[in-house]
C-alpha cells in the first residue's frame, strides 16, 4: 500500500543512515566529525549582513564570486570549481555526471557507506576492493577500471591516507575512467591531490567545508577538477535546481575561504588533540589506527565494540559505531576539544571497568 | 575534448536557464517573479539568532519541527510533508519517485520549462498537451495518462488557474498513476488542492516560500501528499543527500510559517497592484491574461514582443520574454511595487512610441 506509486527507482534506493543528532545539550556528541570549535566571527557576521530583505531575491545560480575565491585558495581557476549543497550532493552529482549502468566502479571494501548508496540509486554495478592487513587501500586493485574508481583519501571511517605517489599511480592506470579523491577530511592530512589537477584530466577531488571550517550547519561542499569535469557537473546541477546554495550559505563560505587563519588554528588543536587521545588510547590497549582526520578509528582485543558503543551512550557519550563486518569491532571516535576528550575518557575508563566486572 | 568523462546522463542533459540575475541596482528586475516586498522581520531576526557557533554542527536531517509547522499550516500530519532545498529540488525528487523511464507523462505543451529538462534528465518520455484557444488547460487530455500528470496550478507563464473540480476530474481519471500539482504561485490564487490530499493518494502538491513568503534567496520548497508519496521523497533525498537544509534556512522557513500574516499583507497589496497594472495594460492595447499568480503573462497586436523585450532591457527594465512558439509574442511580467510598476509604465510608453517612430 506505501509503496503504491513508488518508481523502480524510489523501491531500489537503499538511504543512507547519517549518524544520530541528539539535540539534547548534555550529550558528548563525538559520532558525526563535526568540528569542536565554531566557525569564523567573519563567517558569523557576514551570515548576519547577508540576513537582510534581500532574501526575497534568488542567489546567484553559477556562484561565480565564491568560485573564483575557491579557486584562488588552491591555484585554480574559477572554472575548475563547482559548488554543491554539501560534499554529498556533490559526489551525487558525480556519480550522475561520470559513472554509467553497466560500468563496474570500484571503491574499498571499507569506506564512506554513502558510495553504495548512491550507486544503487543510479544502478551503477561496483565493486569493492578488500583492504591490505593494515587497512590501506590495496592500490593495484584499484588500476584499469571499467566504470571509475571513487575513494575518500584520508579514508573514512578508517582514518588513514594514501600518498600522492599511490593516487598518481591509479590516475595513470585508469587514463580513461573518472578518479573521484573525497577529501573531506584532507585539511586534517597533508596528502591533498590537488597539485595533479593540472596533469591529470580524470583526476575529480571533491572537499567539504563542514569539517575543517566548522560549517557542517551551512551546507556548502565543492569540486575540483578540470574544465570538462566541471562543465558536466553543473549540466547536471542546472537539471535539477538552478540555486542550490542560499544567499546566506554563499556569504558564509566566502567569509570562510578569507580567513584561513581561523580554520588553520582549530586544525592545528585538533591534530594536537588527537596525537595524546590515540597515545591515550594506546594506553588503554586500543589498537588505533594513525589518523589523519579529525576521528580516530580504534579497537579493543578484549572488549566488544558494540557494548563499548552502547554504554557509553548509557552515559550520554555518542560515538559512531558501524554493525557490519570487517569493522564491527572497532569505533569511529571524533576528536572534540582537550577537555571534552577528557570527559570521553572518564566515561571510557568506567565502561571498561563495568566491562570487566562483567566478564 | 570536454565531454571525454562525461557519463550518458551528462550527455542527455539540457540545462535549465534561469532568467536572468543581474546585480545593477539601476536595473527594474521584473523578470523571475520575486516577490517586490520584503520577508517578515521574523525571519531575518531567526536567521541572525541562527548564525552562530552551531553552525558547526549538521542541522537537522529530517527537518521534524519545520514539516510539523508547515503540516498545521494545511492541517496535515508532518508524515504528509516533504521539505527540499528550492521547490525546483523537489519537483527534481518528484521525478525520481514517480516517474519511470518508458511510461509517457502529460504535462501542458506551455508551462515551468524545467518540466522537459527533468524529463530529459531522468529519461522519462514526456507530451506535451497543447493548451485550448484561451490557454486554459484541455482536462481531458490528460485523463489515463501511462506514466503521470504534471502542471502547474495557477500555470507559468501564462498565469491562469483552472478549478479544484478540474483537478479533481484529472484525479480521477488517473487513479493509478500519480498526479503533481505544482502550486508555486497558489498564494495568489484561491485554487489550491491542497484541501483534496487526504481524499487522492495519488496527488502530490509542491509549493514554494519563494514567491508569497518572498525568500527566494533562502530555496525552502516543499511537497504535500499522503504518507506513502512523502516516504519515497524522503527515500531519494537519503540516498542523495542527508542535509538539504542548512541551520539558517530551517531557522528562517519556521519563522515564516510562524507569520501567515505578514505574508498576507504582502499578497493583498501584490494582488491590488496586479489589478490596476493589468487594467492600464489593457489600455495600452495589450491582451492580458487574468491572472491569478504575481506576474502577467501579455501580448500586443501591433508589437513584437522580443523587440519590446530589448528595448525594455536597454532602459533598464528587465521583463521574462521565451523565444519559443508557441508564446513569442508574449512577454511574462513580474509584480513589482506600485511605484516600480509606475516606473515601468513610464518605460513601456518610451519604448512604444519608439516603436511606432520605426514602424
Amino acid at each position: 500500500m506505501m509503496q503504491t506509486f513508488w518508481s523502480t527507482m524510489a523501491k531500489r534506493a537503499t538511504p543512507y543512515v547519517p549518524g544520530e543528532q541528539l539535540n539534547d545539550q548534555n550529550v558528548l556528541k563525538l559520532n558525526t566529525n563535526e568540528n569542536p570549535y565554531p566557525p569564523s566571527p567573519s563567517v558569523i557576521q557576514a551570515i548576519r549582513d547577508a540576513a537582510n530583505v534581500d532574501l526575497r531575491r534568488y542567489p546567484s545560480p553559477d556562484l561565480e564570486q565564491l568560485r573564483e575565491i575557491i579557486g584562488k585558495t588552491y591555484d585554480l581557476t574559477k572554472d575548475q570549481v563547482f559548488i554543491g549543497n554539501g560534499s554529498d550532493e556533490v559526489l551525487a552529482f558525480s556519480f550522475m555526471a561520470f559513472f554509467e549502468p553497466g560500468k563496474t566502479i570500484r571503491f574499498p571494501e571499507i569506506t564512506y557507506s554513502f558510495y553504495p548508496v548512491y550507486a544503487q540509486l543510479f544502478d551503477i554495478p561496483y565493486e569493492t576492493i578488500p583492504m591490505k592487513a593494515d587497512f590501506t587501500l590495496d592500490i593495484e586493485r584499484f588500476y584499469h577500471s571499467e566504470g571509475g574508481v571513487i575513494f575518500p583519501n584520508p579514508n573514512a571511517p578508517t582514518s588513514i591516507a594514501i600518498g600522492i605517489d599511490d593516487i598518481r599511480k591509479i590516475l595513470e592506470h585508469n587514463p580513461t575512467r573518472i578518479v573521484i579523491v573525497d577529501e573531506a577530511y584532507v585539511d586534517f592530512s597533508t596528502q591533498s591531490a590537488v597539485s595533479l589537477i593540472n596533469k591529470y584530466p580524470n583526476l575529480l577531488i571533491v572537499q567539504t567545508t563542514s569539517k575543517s571550517r566548522s560549517l557542517a550547519g551551512l551546507r556548502v561542499g565543492y569540486a575540483l577538477g578540470n574544465e570538462g569535469l566541471i562543465q558536466a557537473l553543473i549540466r547536471i546541477k542546472n537539471s535539477i535546481n538552478s540555486y542550490t546554495l542560499d544567499r546566506l550559505a554563499i556569504a558564509g563560505a566566502i567569509a570562510s575561504f578569507q580567513d584561513w587563519k581561523s580554520t588553520k588554528e582549530n586544525i592545528n588543536k585538533i591534530i594536537q588533540t588527537r596525537t595524546w587521545v590515540s597515545e591515550k588510547m594506546r594506553d588503554y590497549g586500543f589498537f588505533v589506527l594513525p589518523s589523519e582526520t579529525n576521528f580516530i578509528f580504534v579497537t579493543h582485543p578484549d572488549f566488544s565494540a558494540k557494548q563499548l558503543y552502547k554504554l557509553l551512550k548509557q552515559r550520554h557519550v555518542l560515538v559512531r559505531y558501524f554493525n557490519q563486518p570487517p569493522i564491527n569491532q572497532y569505533l569511529r571516535i571524533s576528536i572534540g576539544t582537550d577537555k571534552e576528550m577528557e570527559q570521553f575518557f572518564n566515561c571510557l575508563s568506567e565502561v571498561m571497568a563495568s566491562c570487566h566486572s562483567l566478564s
